[in-house]
């Protein structure tokens, strides 16, 4: 299993044997390894929408930031995760696995609750584990949802650090009010939800009042202590999701109301996270990369996001539900402009494996693909295909421009999704076969609009190809979600 | 009429009459003047929809030379047009004015045809014909649609030279082919419309598949021509209205399809025009405003563009029939960023006045505002409504974050326009009055799903009170449509 970190085994190693002369030398040779390390961050939002950031198309939030780390950087229109929902689109993402090979995904439970007893286990590799064992210091800020019991802590899957939430903001429901109408200072309270440093509970209830700017402040913390490098930190707000919160100086801020000013402090954060970097001469040795979960919530309205001109929503296998606002900034290294090219969080264990010359095993299957030709604007990565999973079943997938829904089902709050009668294709709440299965052309018809199943049965069958194959690759394991 | 061009006038009157020795000096401050008035280009698109550029959120259009120039410029994000089809919405930018001042639109013909005989009435004031009273060159390029027999052409209405078509690219069908089945070389003779230079017919049928092209290679020879300033140029692509066409350089281009074909050629000429504009030296000198007449129309599906995270669409008082995606540009001289801020086509006539100093007229209500101070970032402007009509009737108005909707229907292909079933509200496709009228606070709720009539009776009485006003100040004027 650690196969892929030989070089600071081997280093370790020789540290340990004590060969004082050498140990210079080596250490030497370590820090010119080190340097040519980038440090990767990856901020990771909670239930924002595809149409949530000025960039990608939303009239009234104003996200400045990220706006300019675009400008800067590279912008992902077709960027995915791995699951319509937080806890296996959180495990697809640190594992660069489809949750179901690791039994986060289920039927029955769509996340892990306080009453979970299952977690990820220990037998995958997260991104920080990998990168730990080639030199990288590693922190986790922010919402978990991969076990809250050992050994499922962030610490126990390769992070040196953890300070945040161990699942969703609105778990631990004290009472049963209606979180809409309460004052910040009661709302918080209403969630007994637990803010945790590495192992310890540290508050409960959290005040998430002030979570976002703790979080960047502990981000911005620990790039200040690890700039030496090389290091990865996992930045996961807890926010947008619901009860919605924010600081003081973002109270009314936004045009765009109460989710408006959450949107707007996490586009902070990121300026934060930013300058900070410039400040220690790190900007151009570190990726950071932004993006969401899952698509916005709509169940909860005006205090949900929005996919823009994306069909469907959180929970959903239509690209609302899985295709996230996505930005990605590394001066002087990436190629400017637009990324149309289809990617997803998998990828990017196997891209930071690749630029930081840690060697992946060979002992299980990996979903991810390295991305860095398309960052680096040298070739295309080796995907074109995105399965959509929801729950433990194959929903849909895409190939290319074309994308066939074989089982369809309303997303979570899909009753407020469109507001416009006369639909073309009546979507039911239940799950529901479809034979022929809905065929959709994502590039040319991004709303998933108009089914085009009768023009290219070949596609359809070609499809159809696809998912057998991947069915019969897939192997049994044990169900964390239902523990 | 003319007291607003009383400068321009009075040299006239001197020069005239002859006085050689004078003649240098008035010259010479003529051109001081002219060096201090902007050269204006207004781009104006047809049937483009709020969400079909990069920077409104579309992920498979590429438009690098609109997303760098709101990059350098402003990117308004609730910029409105004065009716949501073509013929009223172009005599309300021209005229300044709501277009059922001017008797431009109506019940019963939405827009002119071929067989009407009206047009915009000389009593009205163009921007071209306020601007070339005070010292400017003035040139038309593209489609017109506001009277194509005299006196209700182009030079009939201020500008010194006209390129283009006079109506819709639909007009004037052959046969009764469908065009989507068509070759280009087919397609394009499916419809028999003109191309005219100032009067005369130069082409019959216009060669569609180089619509674009030409009128790019008519507005750059333009600004090269008249590059001493000051000008105003207006530069009305007839396209992404269907039948669509590209020239050969674009086919196949797009990930969007045909219609991203089309969008990257119009694309293409915005980044000629800016180019030109820099290689003469007039960057600094040059306002360039980029927006599209009314929203996209559904009906023709992939034909047809989105209104992105907006409800509505052409035809229509949503949202999507009439907030368009705009761009300005005006280097070293616009506050540069993101414009949140209500602001319409009509305001541009008396921006533009202001800019120039010119004159106008107090004879007659404008339905402009001064935009200036939101371009430099020193105030607001006056506007804080915006009034929704469809045909001759007011159908909806916005008062700051509110918009009461007194009448609905549905818009032209509403039946494609959103794919999901349960909408909270349901629009009938016949005119319905609305009461109590339906209201959304349209920063919060751009999507409009959310009606808030109940819980804001007060905001309602406010805005009623509005339209009681504004229908008492209408007098009425022959119309034009229906001749």
């Amino acid at each position: 299993m650690n196969s892929f970190n030989t070089k600071s085994i081997a280093l370790a190693g020789l540290l340990s044997f004590g060969f004082a002369g050498q140990q210079n030398a080596v250490a030497a040779e370590t820090e010119n390894e080190n340097a040519s390390k980038p440090n990767f961050i990856v901020i990771f939002a909670d239930d924002l929408g595809y149409g949530d950031l000025g960039i990608f198309g939303h009239p009234t939030i104003k996200t400045p930031h990220l706006d300019k780390m675009a400008a800067e950087g590279q912008k992902w229109t077709s960027f995915y995760v791995a699951a319509p929902v937080c806890t296996p689109s959180r495990a697809g993402l640190l594992t660069g696995r489809l949750p179901i090979r690791s039994g986060m995904c289920s039927d029955k439970r769509r996340v892990l609750f306080p009453d979970s007893n299952g977690g990820l286990p220990q037998s995958e590799i997260t991104i920080a584990k990998a990168l730990k064992g080639n030199g990288y210091a590693t922190a986790a800020v922010g919402k978990w949802h991969l076990g809250h019991k050992s050994p499922h802590l962030p610490t126990d899957h390769g992070f040196d650090s953890y300070y945040g939430i161990p699942y969703s903001n609105d778990m631990d429901k004290v009472e049963k009010t209606d979180h809409f109408t309460l004052a910040d200072n009661e709302r918080y309270q209403a969630y007994n939800v637990p803010l945790m440093r590495d192992k310890e509970i540290i508050e409960r209830p959290a005040d998430q009042r002030t979570i976002t700017k703790r979080y960047t402040e502990e981000a911005v913390s620990k790039i200040k202590s690890l700039k030496d490098g090389p290091f990865f930190i996992y930045l996961a707000h807890s926010l947008p999701h619901i009860p919605l919160f924010r600081s003081e100086e973002f109270k009314d801020v936004s045009l765009a109301g109460f989710y408006g000013d959450v949107i707007e402090e996490i586009d902070w954060s990121v300026g934060q996270i930013l300058k900070t970097l410039k400040e220690e001469g790190l900007d151009e040795n570190t990726l950071v990369i932004f993006t969401s979960d899952n698509g916005p919530w709509h169940t909860f309205k005006t205090h949900g996001g929005t996919a823009g001109l994306l069909r469907g929503a959180k929970g959903g296998t239509f690209e609302g539900g899985m295709r996230e606002p996505t930005v990605f900034r590394w001066p002087g290294k990436l190629k400017k402009g637009v990324v149309m090219d289809m990617a997803t969080t998998m990828d990017l264990l196997p891209t930071f494996c690749k630029l930081s010359g840690t060697e992946l095993p060979d002992d299980r299957v990996f979903d991810g693909f390295d991305i860095s030709p398309l960052m680096f604007g040298t070739g295309k990565s080796e995907r074109d295909l995105v399965i959509y999973y929801r729950g433990a079943q194959v929903y849909a997938i895409r190939k290319g421009d074309y994308k066939a829904h074989f089982i369809t089902q309303n997303e979570y709050g899909s009753q407020t999704a469109h507001p416009i009668t006369n639909p073309p294709t009546e979507i039911k709440n239940a799950r529901t076969v479809e034979n022929p299965p809905l065929l959709y052309n994502v590039n040319i018809d991004p709303s998933e609009k108009f089914n085009i199943a009768e023009e290219h049965p070949e596609v359809i069958a070609e499809i159809r190809k696809v998912l057998e194959e991947h069915l019969a690759g897939i192997e049994p394991v044990e169900n964390q979600l239902e523990k």
